[in-house]
């Protein structure tokens, strides 16, 4: 029996390597003598730097930028590789790169800024930008930016003022990257971005596949988990539909229609634009950096999981994309989660919470790591308990 | 896919055929298309009445005995069974015989004792007795105890009282039958006792095979939980050896060394000394009344639980047996459970736990229906995804 462990983190208690390990030792507790294949995975959000450095290995590198809030400093990790990464055929990832794994939350996330100044007009994406110049400074002619749990809704704006791109207004003054400025942006100023933009191969690994404005777009799904007011989230909405045309206009980038471009608070499309990134799935990026698809092909069982399997699981998360390749290879994937959504039940796919009975909330993540175990390993002695008598 | 569903009640939340009911309607919501035959199972203790009338169909009728407490008086369900029952092959079970299903803790219950009035030296399994003779009155040849749930530790002298025995202490005066009197006891009188006794059959239900006396008896192990402190333990435990001893002398029956006599605080050992009685396996019993060894057979799984699986479990629990007949049947066996203890975990049987996440034991309790018919239908579900693939 080969089975492939491939979760994402259980968000506030393990980490993907952590969850995946917990998960191999619940194999090994059940005692099937089954050859274990951990892959760690990730979807683009925080832990994605983590999860390709588990399976491939990198240097770890650290960069002093600007947080997210006016003002903020902060140290944020990326990951230099410098050899062949990815699959030939996923046609995602070129081979023969020194390649940089960023995460935009690590410059500019949700989780660098406290509940009470979470302010999206004046919170930036500059940090990300800051990011993307020290890894081309480091040589990496590829860039994948894992663009999960921003704290912005600047449209990418400051990141391509770190960059050397400049923002303005009626009167040609400069605006700041930021949430307010939006609406007030007339012209969008390349003189100035650094030069090895053009030469750098840019891949935005998201989790999301919004658009940019509208019922769906940034502001309006995420900008109140954001701070905004519904005030702020109608005139963040209209400003991202300026910044939007003015992109299609000035630098004849189509970013109003394009999926993905509402992620990060519209940094997709900012990527996009500014950095002529491709947009792709954070799951199939990570699956295709750690080779997924081929470690799973004739394996006879994929555990996939994360702390709670909800309705946003279903669009784009790491369970959902593992479980489309366990598909596409023919092998039965489940998701092992801590929590899973009535909604998400029977409408999705196979699941299996670990609990093993009545516990609190705060006991469930304390002894996340114990209940990953004994409930994969209880998970598996059902399945082999099946399989010896069919 | 055919999937016999033969749990236990769920205690304090579901009866067995409630929780079958769940069951049923999970394997249904999983939508695989599987023939399902429903099968409420016990093992002796409360629920077998419930468990035989759903499965063969009964009267129900009531007497009114004796409760445990001095003075009490309590209304009892039994039930008349009047066609064959059982499978010849089990032997356990004479087909063609009038039969009563009594439970001892509709006349003898720890349920029937408030807190703060447990009491084994003067609860009485008088009104078991009782029971007995009406079973009696009208008619049943055959009488099958389950004695699960005693309140008492009084070696079935009270049922003996209630039918003719009379207990002598050594200056030839009557004592009461309780546990008070077990080491006073220097005769049994059998010159009043009911002559039908010796035409009717008798068998005992019992959920444990504890001994009479010792470290494993009936005043050791559950003398404390009836309410006995230390001391009175000791005078039960001497009690009982003295009335096993004049058992074996005066009425010739071995009940020192027979497994099960320990039940119900004794009332293994007063069945078989002052009735005749067979003592067997509650949820064998159970399953030859139901035919559950041909239903299982060419079954596809087995689904069976209880609300707790713990280390009692094991030793003659309802799930345990039924696991017992699947497994002879090569027919794959679940404990659906709403909690699995850690110690049966991986020792156990192989067990599913129905929640889907954090909930309190009160949320768990109250919605133990919702949460059987969900979890069910996640099982049923993880199994058809693995079989579907494989």
């Amino acid at each position: 029996m080969r089975i492939v462990i491939a979760p994402d983190k259980f968000k506030g208690s393990l980490s993907a390597s952590e969850a995946a390990s917990a998960m191999a030792d619940g194999v090994r507790l059940a005692g099937v003598g089954a050859d274990i294949d951990v892959c760690p995975m990730a979807d683009g959000g925080e832990g994605t730097i983590e999860a390709v450095v588990a399976n491939i290995g990198a240097d770890q590198r650290q960069a002093k930028v600007r947080g997210p809030l006016p003002g903020q400093e902060v140290l944020a990790n990326w990951a230099y590789v410098h050899k062949n990464i990815g699959s030939a055929e996923s046609g995602l990832i070129v081979t023969g790169e020194t390649t940089a794994v960023l995460e935009m939350s690590q410059a500019s996330g949700f989780c660098l800024v406290p509940e009470d100044r979470r302010d999206p007009m004046t919170t930036t994406t500059f940090g990300t930008g800051q990011l993307i110049a020290a890894a081309m400074d480091a040589g990496c002619n590829q860039v994948i930016v894992g663009i999960g749990g921003s704290a912005t809704v600047d449209g990418g704006t400051g990141l391509a003022e770190a960059l050397g791109y400049k923002f303005l207004d009626d009167r040609g003054n400069v605006l700041p990257g930021q949430g307010s400025s939006l609406g007030l942006i007339r012209k969008i100023d390349t003189s100035g971005r650094d030069p090895r933009i053009v030469s750098t191969r840019f891949l935005v690994a998201s989790d999301v596949d919004s658009p940019l404005t509208g019922a769906q777009g940034a502001a309006r799904v995420f900008g109140p988990q954001k701070g905004a007011s519904p005030e702020q989230v109608d005139e963040l909405d209209r400003g991202l539909a300026n910044l939007g045309r003015l992109i299609e206009e000035q630098l004849g980038v189509e970013v109003l229609d394009l999926p993905g471009s509402g992620a990060a608070g519209g940094l997709g499309a900012g990527l996009a634009a500014f950095c002529g990134a491709t947009i792709a799935s954070g799951v199939e990026l990570v699956a295709a950096i750690t080779g997924l698809a081929s470690r799973i092909k004739g394996a006879d069982l994929v555990l996939t999981g994360e702390g709670s399997y909800d309705s946003q699981t279903a669009r784009g998360k790491t369970p959902a994309g593992v479980a489309a390749i366990a598909k596409e290879a023919g092998v039965p994937a489940i998701v092992v989660a801590g929590r899973i959504a009535q909604e998400t039940a029977f409408a999705g796919l196979t699941s299996f919470c670990v609990l093993p009975g009545p516990v609190s909330l705060e006991e469930a993540m304390e002894n996340a790591r114990g209940f990953v175990v004994t409930g994969t390993a209880r998970l598996i002695r059902l399945i082999a308990a099946f399989l010896a008598s069919s």
